[in-house]
């Protein structure tokens, strides 16, 4: 069992014109609080998010800065305050690892959405410590947002659930998926496949939608009652009026992304809700009332998820045996497994190995 | 008590050039039906409806045309086949007059959400009749689109209801407006009014949103708990993350319309409801994932309401004594009533009485 940390190595982004030729560097830790848990990281899954902060699509992005937000280790140290684990622990951090929690959102169990959140990295703490995130050696965060891995759930397959999991669980849960209902995803990707996944476990009918016809079979296999072509003219045709949510995954959407189309084919007010956050200048396809009267619909956002609903996921992964789609490498290609997620060629989310510690 | 009609007269659009000189013609009224309500006119309101229909601004209408959807009158004559109404009754039309009353949305009372909605005017019966409606000495309507009227709300506070109050009445419902939740109002014209006196009558904490200094007084007598100027810069600010509905009945957007500033006023998963439709070249302001995902919220569209919601809605009337800010006018003024609505000059309702039966 790995000792308490005492140097923070990670793969970082120092030149962002090679956003994806990350380098090893020593980097200063979170001052460490009573209640934080530290972790030496051993899985990290490959997030979108990663990349949009990487490619400076999200803004200018901090140096040197080291991203990944899907991790999985073991707890090495806590702090005198920390009631919820212990040294040996199995556990994970997503994408949030602090927070006020003084707030009416931190005291909703709404955590997440507090103004005041500190994202795993790319984020600043009040002492002034940048955050630096899983591609490392070892990460610590407010045991709040740590959270614990039944054993039934490997570590590989735990990873990418701490925010592609969560982050589609989240909405299927606060919007009602379940049985008698019928959810849509929209964009089968990391997030889209967790989706698929959850969304079957939950109960709910399944209908898929992509406009790769290579992930047909997967998806099928994957649990979907329906797949749609999205490249078909009329796709939406038979479907009008019949979802009951619509979950877009999509990160990109340009003016060309037929909005209203899909609204159609939410029943009286249905959902469509976005976990995907396009670049700064990629706004919503333009749409007018019109689009959203005739069925009363709603077009929303969510935003990862809270501890709560992290715990509820964890429970119906176990409960269900839900396992993703995975492809693993060590964490030194993780250069490699960003291009390919960039160029759409994963299937359907990548994790990488500790391969520093 | 009038006998049953033998001669329909109304003020008719006849040339778009001048669209508020509207010229009494004789109709053809809908083919009378087992089912159908005829109904005597005494009252109709002045909606933003008429409008928009009779500039062309959603599009081309039939001609000639009378319009108005916000009928008060008494029933003449009843089909075979009515059993909720009588030859006396005093009843109401709104915006809609038929429905196909066969698919999931007419089962489920989301009848207002048929695909085969007939509109009260400007549309068509299958068998070629075009609808006509309240400028006018009567109209017939199939008795699921009459609503009874109680005794003790007197016609020209009924008329407005039929339309304006029913279509912030649904919303309001829908999106849980009572005791504890904070109920934003966007736009206090007679739409806007009747949202401020339900969502009041409702239990909710009001809150409403005007550019308008001269209609802040009266605002505060219809009950709103706070009155925000929209025209004062970062009027939005002390209200982030506090609204659980903001109910806007703006019918002109532009690209100036501040729509992010709006949703960051809502509290995690607080809604955004539009029941104004703008001319079809007014799309919403531009949006981003931005916009939407960092306090989950959502932003919908509402059309009219259901029988049941209209129902509901002249109880809460009558239980609470809610009454319209209305002025009156003879029908033969409507065309003045029109012009001012369109100049914003309406405190807050026209209705227009019959004088031409």
């Amino acid at each position: 069992m790995p000792g308490e940390q005492t140097k923070f190595l990670g793969y970082a982004l120092t030149d962002p014109s090679k956003w994806h030729d990350l380098k090893v560097i020593e980097f200063k830790p979170k001052t460490f609080e009573p209640q934080d848990v530290e972790i030496s990281i051993t899985h990290c899954g490959v997030c979108g998010s990663d990349v949009h902060t990487l490619t400076q699509g999200w803004g200018e992005s901090k140096l040197p800065l080291v991203v990944g937000h899907e991790i999985i280790g073991t707890v090495t140290r806590v702090g005198d305050k920390v009631t919820e684990f212990k040294i040996g622990d199995r556990v994970g951090v997503g994408a949030q690892r602090g927070s006020c929690l003084q707030c009416r959102e931190c005291k909703d169990d709404y955590e997440n959405y507090c103004t005041n959140s500190i994202e795993t990295y790319n984020s600043q703490y009040p002492d002034g410590v940048v955050a630096q995130g899983g591609y490392s050696t070892a990460i610590r965060a407010h045991q709040r947002f740590v959270f614990p891995i039944p054993d039934e759930i490997e570590s590989r397959y735990a990873a990418s659930m701490m925010c592609a999991g969560l982050t589609v669980y989240s909405p299927l849960k606060t919007h009602g998926a379940g049985p008698s209902k019928k959810v849509g995803i929209m964009g089968i990707g990391g997030l889209g496949h967790y989706a698929v996944l959850w969304a079957k476990a939950m109960g709910a009918e399944v209908y898929a939608f992509t406009h790769d016809e290579s992930k047909v079979e997967d998806i099928k296999k994957m649990g979907a009652d329906h797949v749609i072509n999205t490249g078909k003219k009329d796709f939406s045709k038979d479907l009008t009026r019949t979802l009951d949510i619509l979950l877009s995954t999509r990160d990109v959407f340009g003016d060309s992304t037929p909005l209203g189309e899909y609204l159609s084919m939410l029943y009286v007010h249905g959902r469509f809700v976005t976990v995907g956050i396009p670049d700064v200048d990629d706004t919503l396809p333009p749409i007018h009332s019109f689009d959203l009267v005739p069925n009363g619909c709603l077009l929303g956002g969510s935003k990862i998820g809270s501890k709560k609903e992290c715990l509820e996921m964890l429970e119906l992964a176990r409960s269900k045996g839900v396992k993703p789609w995975i492809e693993e490498l060590p964490m030194r290609e993780v250069g490699k497994a960003l291009q390919n997620l960039k160029d759409n060629k994963v299937r359907y989310r990548y994790v990488v190995k500790q391969d520093l510690a």
